[in-house]
């Protein structure tokens, strides 16, 4: 386990003390505060200190940080002897893709003067692109050393930005709470990735390939938080008043519905009618990647209702028979089921959101309109703006899948320090693990008399 | 395990389908935006986008959030065999009640041309609603299948929508953190359902009606948010302004104080001074429900603190002396001991609430009389108001126990596979549950010389 | 393991009870509502409920409450026989602090008319006071009673606020996040206790002062709560607006800096580059403690990586060679390593904070300059405002150092039911514990067919 390939003594310190370094003097060369964090610009302005926009995105920033750091990093310890790497490359990979995420978003999303301007809202922003980092570690999880990990989030910010940007930007495609950017361009990015990795001896580790008991519980306390504040991711960066309040309100009914739907196909499923923990986990948030794009709209209650459920009956029959399916025939190993969560919810978010776009008029949005879809505002008609959204998807998927291709490629050049086929999904490869057996023993000495009379019946 | 009559193949999908259907046609037919949310509405008037009660209002919303699907959820993990049962339960009778009590409570709180308005508010009250039938849960946990519970929560928030309507709206009682609506009704409700569901032989899986050291952990992160996010729990629906903020620093101290309370009690009341986990995860919280009336009063902390000590005196001593004998004379099993956390400190909460406001003058709400007291500001006696609440706690219990003994009696239908008394406590029942002995076997596969080493010594 | 001097039967409420009454009688003589949480007050102004303090604070204290309860007391489960009282104790110590603390502060922060007046910004300040407390903690952790911890709680928040009135007060120094106020204090104070206490036999205890598989994932939920809040922490009590943001910035970059740095050097620093827990579940957070004082400054994010990359580079060398220097040279018993975590990189926030403070210019500053430093706005130089941050520092010191020194002879007292050296770090001394094994018993009776085979394997 300690053998020279996989042994990060060298490896690790050097990727991340050079990353860092890079984005330091990158920091120091390009990146400023903007006018409502710098302490001379918004003085010189006359304003409330209460106008400040911190006071309405921080705590919306607060529930997406917790998604990223908590929720998708407890997500993952669902592996029995995984959980030190499910929540701590979660950590390492995401410190470090938020801030060139900060550089990458800040440079498409326009300049001042050279200069890059931050604030709460790009805060935001990058922990929405970590997000979508993270979704692809889900599909490559127990299969790659924490330095595959970094070059793979490097590689994967920059071509996110680049879709983003021309979603957003130049396509005038909307996407708040990125069914298409963030969900759909993650899951298609990983599942290329872990194509171009497949392992054809993984069986051979299959036996950790598992949970148990509390690694389960542990797994819940990420699909509670996911669930719970997707309401706020979606909304986090809609525009303000009632977009941000409907946002988070469709959302809400989004998940409510998925969730009745995931439990009663994961009976139905069951040869025995028992829940599959797998789908509780995961088909449960469905609903909120579908509701991503459409939620800032005027989809109604009603309308998030049914698309949370659909999301969450496709997602638990996806897990069910179509991941299988696409392990054996196209060799995709899909460690966490992220076409499954992120995949195909996140395409049947785009395309609600195509549908719900192309049927917007004056008379439901008002003056709402310039807020949720600016170019019909401006002219654009509804139904080409439902076009530009499923061309968005198309262009998503596009670089996605070429993007994880050739990322894939790189990723396989043996000097990452990437584990044996027998010793995935196992984290002592990688960390100092405690003994397990230490505990039993510890307990035995300090027993109370009653307690050994116990043992020995 | 997998006989017939607790098999969830069909029962489970059908109720899950059949309820998710009937929650979409109604919220197509009656559910609507409120002026808030709603894109044509929120533009025709003109205002500041931040004054949209969003922002006032949500960052409450989420903690409330928390406490139902993290607080409750986790709070009943401590039984070494139904983690699963305890979060995944909570979190599909959660799901499901939130949205029958959207139509339930925006029934009675009044329609506007036939149509219910939602916003932020209305998912609070929601999320108060499902807080109540968590709360019954906790009496009956262990005991009952999936379908069971979900038929009692629909029954319980149709209940509680009634008794709200009758206190709030027709007596002009005041109870924001809800010691009568939330925690009185919850927990005589679960007590009178748990009590019509009595077991003779329940001692035959008593082995497994108790926690190991890690379940105890994973409840006290239940027990943790629960008291943090307290505060916001009982401000999340005062007024907005000196309301909010007194009720959730009365909140803050009553809880401090009844912590206190309970770390004294426990110790006094073991016979070797230990400290009794069910206590601290249980009784430290009674502070919170028992502020749920008064905290919005001008109650000062000082008061608050009395409060919060007496909730954990008596808290720690139900536990301790009361609930052996409501098992053993009145054939009340309370798994959680829902009458020491919700019920008794409920009472009490109202109680002070009734003295509160009995006691209320000009003198000391001045202009604030208004919205502690819309009522006496308009006319009526404060005593009379006391008296009201006094009413009000009268009628909740009548309603709960009735409620309750009905409840039970439709949840004995032999038709919603509620487990054997050999079986209860078990996640296996319902769930797939993993191997806990894969888990050694797979460490023994990947352990380094030393430890292995270490174990032959 | 019940033997009298450890009993906790009487001990424990006396000292909870006498407590609890005294504050109760202090509140009852001593504290108001302040004019944001008086009806009378609040109504007597023309203004806006929107106005009201609590909307632009209570988000922050609750993200610092979750630091306290969540984060600190799930940081110290990592010991796999000291999960009860690391939550527990944490648990009581902070609801006495809180309150102990509000009165303590209060006097120091100014009566009004000999009463004290508090709302939400006494209760950030009395949260930050208790982690100040918490941080004590960790340098004991295991080798206390309750009834210790609660007499060392009582002088070390009174001392908190003599030390935070010198230096907010008397020599105008600025702290905002408290690198030197909570962090360098609570460090240093907390090192001389458990100089004192030290105790030479403690090897006997060694075999469970250690983690076990699930403890460090259960440390893992405190460590990332901590990071994810510490922005929110460290912009609490900054001034409203641009002030607020850009220290909650600044923290949010140093963070993520400070997290590779510590990966890196985890990774350099062992033998054959296994990542250590113990690193990534406080050196991590060194950043959030380093950025503590100049957050709120200028400090630009290019300043706050440098420095987040600096403390988490001190803290894992501090782990790894200092600690054990500490404990075998100068007798250093230091549980979870608060040197490594809040003393060395509380100090290293204080100089920056010094030097940053010094090389403040108008040009800079502008208008703002009067919020981050009211003295330099008023007159006094930049740097004699670096020259007293630095004087500042050496308080800190000193009253930690020398405060310490006494209550740590104080706490040698042989009343308070300290454990024996050979049964420290174990949970079983003050606590019922639950036996693990019937677990596993539990398990075999309600196992199925197929698993019971695969045993018999």
């Amino acid at each position: 386990m300690t053998d020279a390939s996989t042994n990060m003594r060298l490896k690790l310190p050097v990727i991340c003390f050079i990353l860092e370094i890079i984005l330091i003097i990158l920091f120091g060369a390009l990146v400023e505060y903007n006018y409502e964090t710098d302490a001379k610009a918004w003085h010189n302005k006359t304003h409330s200190d209460y106008d400040n926009d911190f006071y309405y995105r921080y705590p919306s920033f607060q529930d997406v940080h917790v998604m990223i750091f908590i929720g998708f990093g407890f997500l993952m310890t669902f592996l029995q002897r995984y959980g030190f790497s499910s929540v701590g490359f979660n950590f390492l990979i995401a410190a470090f893709a938020l801030q060139w995420a900060t550089l990458m978003q800040g440079f498409f999303h326009g300049m001042h003067h050279g200069k890059i301007h931050i604030g709460v809202e790009s805060m935001i922003n990058a922990d929405f692109c970590t997000g979508s980092v993270l979704i692809s570690f889900g599909a490559v999880l127990g299969k790659t050393s924490p330095v595959q990990l970094l070059v793979m989030a490097m590689f994967e910010v920059t071509l996110f930005a680049v879709n983003e940007f021309i979603l957003l930007t130049i396509l005038g495609v909307k996407d708040a709470g990125g069914s298409m950017t963030i969900h759909t361009f993650g899951a298609y990015f990983g599942l290329m990735v872990t194509r171009v990795l497949y392992r054809p001896n993984l069986d051979k580790s299959s036996s950790k390939n598992s949970s148990v008991y509390h690694s389960d519980l542990f797994a819940m306390i990420g699909t509670i938080y996911l669930w719970m504040f997707w309401p706020s991711f979606n909304s986090a960066i809609t525009a303000h008043g009632d977009d941000q309040h409907r946002t988070a309100m469709n959302t809400y009914y989004s998940l409510a519905a998925c969730t009745l739907a995931t439990y009663g196909m994961s009976a139905l499923t069951a040869h025995d009618g028992k829940l599959d923990m797998v789908h509780i986990q995961n088909a449960a948030l469905a609903g909120g990647v579908a509701a991503g794009t459409a939620g800032e709209m005027m989809l109604t209650p009603f309308g998030s209702m049914i698309v949370g459920f659909l999301a969450g009956v496709i997602s638990v029959l996806g897990f069910k028979y179509l991941s299988p399916k696409l392990e054996e025939k196209l060799k995709i190993q899909d460690t966490c089921g992220v076409h499954n969560l992120h995949g195909m919810p996140g395409v049947l978010g785009a395309i609600v959101g195509a549908v719900t776009a192309a049927v917007a008029t004056m008379d439901i949005y008002g003056e709402g309109m310039a807020d949720v879809f600016p170019d019909v505002a401006k002219g654009r008609t509804a139904s080409a703006q439902g076009g530009y959204q499923a061309l968005g998807l198309a262009v998503t998927l596009g670089i996605a899948l070429l993007g994880g291709l050739i990322v894939g490629f790189i990723l396989k050049l043996p000097v990452f320090g990437t584990p044996p086929d027998t010793i995935c999904f196992e984290d002592s490869i990688y960390w100092e693990v405690p003994g397990e057996e230490e505990a039993h023993e510890a307990q035995m000495t300090v027993m109370t008399p009653e307690e050994t009379e116990k043992m020995n019946v």
